[in-house]
């Protein structure tokens, strides 16, 4: 496995990008500040800043609402993190994951045409976190959680979304839950089977398997058990954090109880995002015609080739193998939809809909090798901000 | 008076500016985030995203000087604002104030090519302000503070400067200050008097005022005469706020007392900086070849033309009119220069050379009706920026 696993770095695209090229392209950062108006002349000054930007303060002044309209705040998304639970480097902090942030705010502009800034607190205290959010709140238009460990997450995303008029949402969780079920949805209509009679195991109970896990079973998938690093997640489990123990109450159906072995003996899918090891042993003791998404990166939880052998779709967090689930699939056009929308809360409805539009755009071309759109598809970002302000009920 | 100032609104190149251009200059906001580098093609997003990016996530783990080279933040001005004083306009919020701080973060781009972001708090509370912005520090580089009233201003700032080790600086007072000292040094230049002797009087005690006296006194001028609404400065006044207070301790030399009539009594100088208005009666009282410097925006505290009636020298905060005093002339060359030479401060040596710089550029051609260069002069903010590196110490 291990010698499987080290050949995947040599033998893609990208082993030809160097450290030096990586370094160079970061030199300064990735972001810079644009002027959509002059500032360059003494007239252009008067309108643009003083006097004439006067007339425009008043008027927000008068109508708090006003200021979506004549600030950059309205399409503006903060991409907010604490640096705990950083790609699989984990808790870095904060100075060491905004080159992380920087690239999640480019491809906010690139695919959807959003502006984001980072935003990276010297804090992971979730009181401290959620306070100063909500002081900064008139400073953005919606809130992108990044990169924030669990169980914090669950607390620091939930209280925010009461507090706040806006869009909130932790990627980690949601990005990646919407991005599974449109995948796991094309992987069931190529196999012409029933998604919701799948059996599923989830590995991973941190912030994106809890999401997914809860996304799936909002989606009638009945059927879903998940694993930590401790083994299953079931009812009578001693010492679970209340996120855990509240899932365990409403998953695994059928009280499985041990660990990777029980799990996935008979199971149609396995969806890894938990950064272990699964031997191809146990993937060989699944169902027939299994499904096989091993998401953790840069090494998947099997190898693709090895899960091959045994399942009948394979997918990965890579590029450089077919089926690639990656989150820039969903955030960009969600938040998109939402803000043009002028929706105060994603909800679920929203999430579901952003799913079945990036399975749209590769409707007509699904295979076993191609099961979502291509996460460089330009295509999808306007087709899941379509539907997702379809959707949207700015009022609620 | 108030018939000579009204026609000051209709007189100008600016009254052909109609509201409609106004509000369609700022319609979706005055900032756009743009890309140093490409993330359009797989390959390029394994270079500035994952997996590339985690690269320079662990190098600025291990070194998180690192930070300033590798992300944006070495450059990125944070321009703060609570809302509370904005422009002549005073408490109007953070959300109707953020057209404002998207035209000061234009400025820095334009005339310094530094980055800026508006951020715009919901709290007034200093000490909420310090340990929000104290949470945010791996954010940015440097620390605009913006229209925050005073006297919470004062300690605002000071807490700041102690709690962060970059840059940070009270534009309203230290920004105005500066210019307000390199146009009384081409006041005094061209007048051909000795500055530390002229008999200084400033009308108002809010940031600007008490700025601009300490940084006058710092450079030599010993009769220094603050007034606010209700009149003179002295050390015996009961009633003041304890900036007030420990102004009053070390200005007013003669201990005068009453109002504008006494105050202005044979002075050399009138400083405005208050919304106040200064009956002509009272400029004529002034000593012989006065320098009067009426910079409230947009209405001066008397009409330049009255003004040069008995005044030698006139300038006001005007673009419609010799001599405008604007703080664009400091904060681009000051910041980036701070940020160039790695200031941990932002020193008063520091802004005194980024008012000789600001001299130096219109030296060679100094007269009474320009004893400053024009806001719109490219070739200050390099010459301010280079002048403010040589004497920053980054080891401070």
């Amino acid at each position: 496995m291990s010698e499987l696993i080290e050949s995947i770095q040599i033998d893609t695209e990208q082993s030809a990008i160097t450290d030096a090229e990586i370094f160079d392209a970061h030199s300064g950062g990735k972001l810079s500040i644009g002027l959509t108006t002059a500032l360059d002349t003494q007239r252009s000054l008067s309108i643009a800043y003083t006097p004439g930007v006067a007339q425009v303060s008043r008027a927000i002044a008068g109508d708090h609402t006003l200021a979506a309209r004549y600030t950059w705040s309205g399409r503006l998304v903060a991409v907010v993190s604490d640096g705990s639970a950083v790609l699989g480097l984990g808790d870095i902090g904060p100075a060491a994951s905004l080159p992380v942030m920087e690239g999640k705010c480019g491809l906010f502009k690139e695919f959807a045409g959003l502006d984001a800034i980072p935003i990276v607190l010297d804090t992971k205290d979730p009181d401290e976190i959620v306070e100063t959010l909500v002081r900064l709140r008139p400073t953005f238009g919606a809130l992108n959680l990044e990169d924030i460990a669990a169980p914090r997450c669950f607390e620091i995303e939930r209280r925010l979304v009461e507090a706040l008029d806006c869009p909130v949402m932790h990627d980690d969780q949601h990005g990646t839950a919407i991005v599974v079920l449109a995948a796991l949805m094309g992987a069931a209509r190529v196999l012409d089977r029933d998604m919701t009679a799948l059996r599923v195991v989830v590995s991973g109970a941190g912030a994106a398997g809890v999401a997914c896990a809860n996304l799936l079973q909002a989606k009638g998938i009945s059927d879903i058990t998940v694993l930590d690093s401790q083994g299953i997640l079931h009812r009578d489990r001693a010492g679970m954090n209340d996120v855990k123990a509240e899932l365990a109450s409403r998953t695994n159906p059928l009280d499985r109880t041990g660990g990777m072995v029980e799990a996935l003996d008979g199971a149609d899918v396995f969806l890894g995002v938990s950064g272990g090891v699964v031997p191809e042993e146990l993937i060989a003791t699944m169902a027939p015609r299994s499904i096989v998404f091993a998401l953790s990166n840069p090494d998947p939880e099997v190898h693709p080739d090895v899960a091959a052998r045994h399942a009948a779709i394979v997918a990965t967090g890579r590029s450089d193998f077919p089926n690639q689930i990656n989150n820039v699939l969903a955030f960009p056009g969600l938040f998109r939809g939402a803000l043009d929308a002028g929706a105060r809360r994603i909800t679920g409805e929203m999430k579901v809909a952003a799913a079945e539009a990036i399975l749209s755009v590769a409707a007509d071309s699904l295979t076993v090798d191609q099961i979502v759109p291509s996460p460089l598809d330009p295509r999808v970002a306007p087709a899941v901000a379509a539907a997702v302000a379809a959707v949207a009920d700015s009022a609620e």
